[in-house]
């Protein structure tokens, strides 16, 4: 695994007056390359050449230089890391980052200084680690069954690895779960948890190292809220389905992402999870959650909310708030997207020279 | 009951270029805060122990001065209404302050100033006047039934004083009703009414009556249109749960709002029945609605929109645009949220030497 | 028809330092309205009596000069048009405007030039038309039944000229439809399409003749992304209908609009279908789609995007955006609603001497 002393040597060389912003073409990446121009930039897009002149189309958000590649596990060849090392590239990591490269691929051979801690990668990828750190912090989950045998209740098998959602199912009980995960010759690779009724909010935090302490419990660091999204999934038009199409809606396929603001009262319980969640993340793998991270949540008037996943990264939803959100505004007097937002942090790492503080 | 006099006698004494903001912290706190910041007021939050660090943590956001309470109804001791009052507070009313201290309370005990027309808690806490009110203004309503006996279609039963719909039910005929009301023991305290189908908008206005008339019938001041949304309610994720657990969705809980905007010939029949609100509501409370108030509506094809209550306060449904609408930008070349635009006028008003029109 | 060569011969007449943008005040006026201002242009509002005191009451957006008329149709007699061409008027039009007048007769009758190609009229409101531009452009298209006897899945009906999907509805089989049919008295003038699951997206575009080529395939001219919308139907609010109420929710009807975004993976595709509808309209009815254009999708993971309709003018989904959109900002530094951009393609085509590459 490359240890933080590998990129601590690496970012030495570094030439901090000339860092560039790098990420793969997709998911966020417009909204990343758009904030680092704001924030003084230049940009490194790594893309397919099909993607390649589509990003090259929008003016303000397309990267200054762009580094093609056939397969997007290239980035880990030698010579691509050297290019993004030579144009003292730090690499934002995103959803589809971690899903084209694979997490263990980045712990083991990425030597490309990223944004954030990349050990959160080891927890947020497992839905077991997960779970202790959400047990830890003393956040209220869905239940979670280790087998079949012991489901009581209707339940949403969640495979690993299915990125976006796209082969969740639920079963109403232990006998119709047997009989799907039979159907789909399912043995392992997959949790089965409770299914949650309620309003599903991700809100998108950003936790600053350099930040001064804002909430007690916070540690070190400032908390940020940056804004709230609802995800739009495929079963989100179910009701427009009749009994003959509705097999064809029972997909939760992420699609998109609609903005949405939460009844003030709730953003105190929410700023309290994140703050217990920042705060665990420190013992578990130290220096814990660094940058953005979202909670994806269900609100359910008698149970309060339930946590069910953290990504700590960037997330798609926040791609409604290029401009800002509306919780934005109470903290900058500026337009600032959760991507202008990472790289302000990253400018003033270099400024005060602790680049190594939010760095891995 | 505390009358305008009393009032007027407590604003003389004030110090006008002093002047401070100041609410409850909750509901719309945040985006009351942020707009008085920006149009040059100190702010004062009146919170809990808990809840005060938490708004502390917003830098742009967070009140100037905290007042701690144990319980909001503690507002009104004498102590904490004097303290306000040394400050030269006017109190910015919104749906938890009223909630929580309870209409009654804030007409018989609370000297503090506040912004609006006090009378108006009168005719929006009573659903039989706020019927009246409608009636005479000539607006669709949904019909409502004195008793279950008459019930003849499907209904929703509003219990008075659940505030955030958390104890609403539907019954699809008398029978149904007659059995849901005996199980939860209710004999009176409800309004049954129609259930309505549609889609359902809430816009945003606001009430100057220091601007110049801007629609005929209006009187005098402007009407504005800040903004429109949808609430969103346990119920509106009802469809994707399946029937075992359906009964957890079927809660009018709101749990939070998402922005919407309507088509725009529908816009000029939602200003119409505006207009006829205010103008009514100067008949029957004297000087009528002031300040922020919310339609909440349904639209239907076939009857046009159906109006089923009025909030005459700042709802928490303008949290969605603390940095203005897609309908404020008709009005303002700057971003201008609900709770900004309620700064400026009482700015104009001390200005132009005119509190006592917008304070009571 | 009136030619391309009548309306070049009324523009060298035009005073362009004087030129005024007007539309009918519906559908999006206030936005194209509040657009032309902020490029600096005057504006026209071609308004009914009842609606022009609503018009009038937004500072900002209302139009400088109002032209009443009884009957939107009047808009073709000749002492109207001599009005609009005084006072060297173009016409934006919109939804509303073309659906007031008459596509037929604005072909036919209407002297004062018009932003766009006045040709896409005989293709976006002839559904044969506008699927062999689909079929010719290579893009997914649902299933089309000649006749209910070929219907062997769920399909929905789609009246000609029902504006706003008032009449639409759908069936699940041939005999449902038949059924549907006979009761409804149809025997011609509808389209039966598959009936297609999954998430509606409504991106809007805008093809600027003025721009430099920006993507690969465009020919001429750029292309932008200005936002994409979610049409806010009756039918959007079935799930909250219970069975015996269900019947007044399954209306098409489309009240308004709300925002989304959508992942960046899919924005590449629906890029490269706006391109292809583009180049195959140039072939069709030269020059083709020029300025706004809505491509009307859904899309479901299986199949990908599936085009059903493109409205080439200014759609209502643009209201959301009257200061911009999440998308806008990577093309602009400043609030770019579509209304807006209008104004700035024409301001610069009176710079450059190039009216009449815009303008038919």
């Amino acid at each position: 695994m490359i240890s933080m002393a590998d990129i601590s040597t690496i970012l030495s060389r570094y030439d901090e007056n000339d860092i560039k912003i790098a990420t793969v073409c997709s998911h966020s990446a417009l909204q990343i390359f758009h904030g680092a121009r704001m924030e003084g930039f230049a940009t490194i897009g790594i893309s397919t050449a099909r993607n390649r002149p589509y990003y090259e189309s929008f003016p303000i958000a397309k990267p200054d230089i762009f580094i093609e590649i056939d397969d997007y596990k290239d980035i880990l060849n030698k010579d691509i890391q050297e290019k993004l090392m030579k144009e003292n590239a730090i690499i934002i990591p995103h959803g589809s980052f971690v899903e084209y490269i694979g997490a263990d691929n980045i712990l083991e051979y990425l030597l490309v200084p990223m944004f954030g801690n990349r050990l959160t990668l080891l927890w947020e990828g497992d839905r077991r680690r997960q779970r202790r750190w959400f047990d830890e912090a003393g956040i209220p989950t869905p239940k979670v069954y280790d087998s079949p045998f012991e489901v009581d209740r209707r339940v949403i098998v969640k495979l690993h690895g299915a990125k976006g959602g796209s082969r969740y199912f639920t079963a109403s009980n232990r006998y119709d779960l047997e009989s799907k995960l039979q159907k789909l010759g399912y043995r392992e690779g997959y949790v089965i948890e409770e299914y949650i009724a309620g309003v599903r909010y991700y809100p998108h935090f950003f936790l600053s190292p350099l930040g001064r302490p804002n909430i007690p419990g916070i540690g070190y660091g400032s908390l940020e809220l940056l804004g709230i999204d609802r995800r739009l999934e495929v079963i989100d038009e179910v009701y427009r389905g009749w009994p003959d199409v509705i097999e064809d809606y029972l997909d939760f396929t992420v699609t998109g992402n609609q903005p949405v603001v939460l009844r003030e009262k709730l953003l105190i319980d929410l700023l309290e999870i994140a703050v217990r969640l920042v705060s665990t993340s420190r013992k578990l793998f130290h220096p814990g959650l660094v940058g953005p991270f979202c909670i994806e949540t269900i609100y359910n008037p008698k149970r309060g909310f339930i946590v069910f996943e953290v990504s700590a990264r960037i997330v798609a939803g926040t791609n409604l708030y290029t401009s800002g959100s509306p919780y934005s505004v109470f903290y900058y007097n500026e337009p600032m997207s959760t991507g202008r937002r990472i790289a302000r942090e990253i400018k003033k790492a270099i400024k005060e020279d602790k680049l190594e503080t939010i760095i891995y």
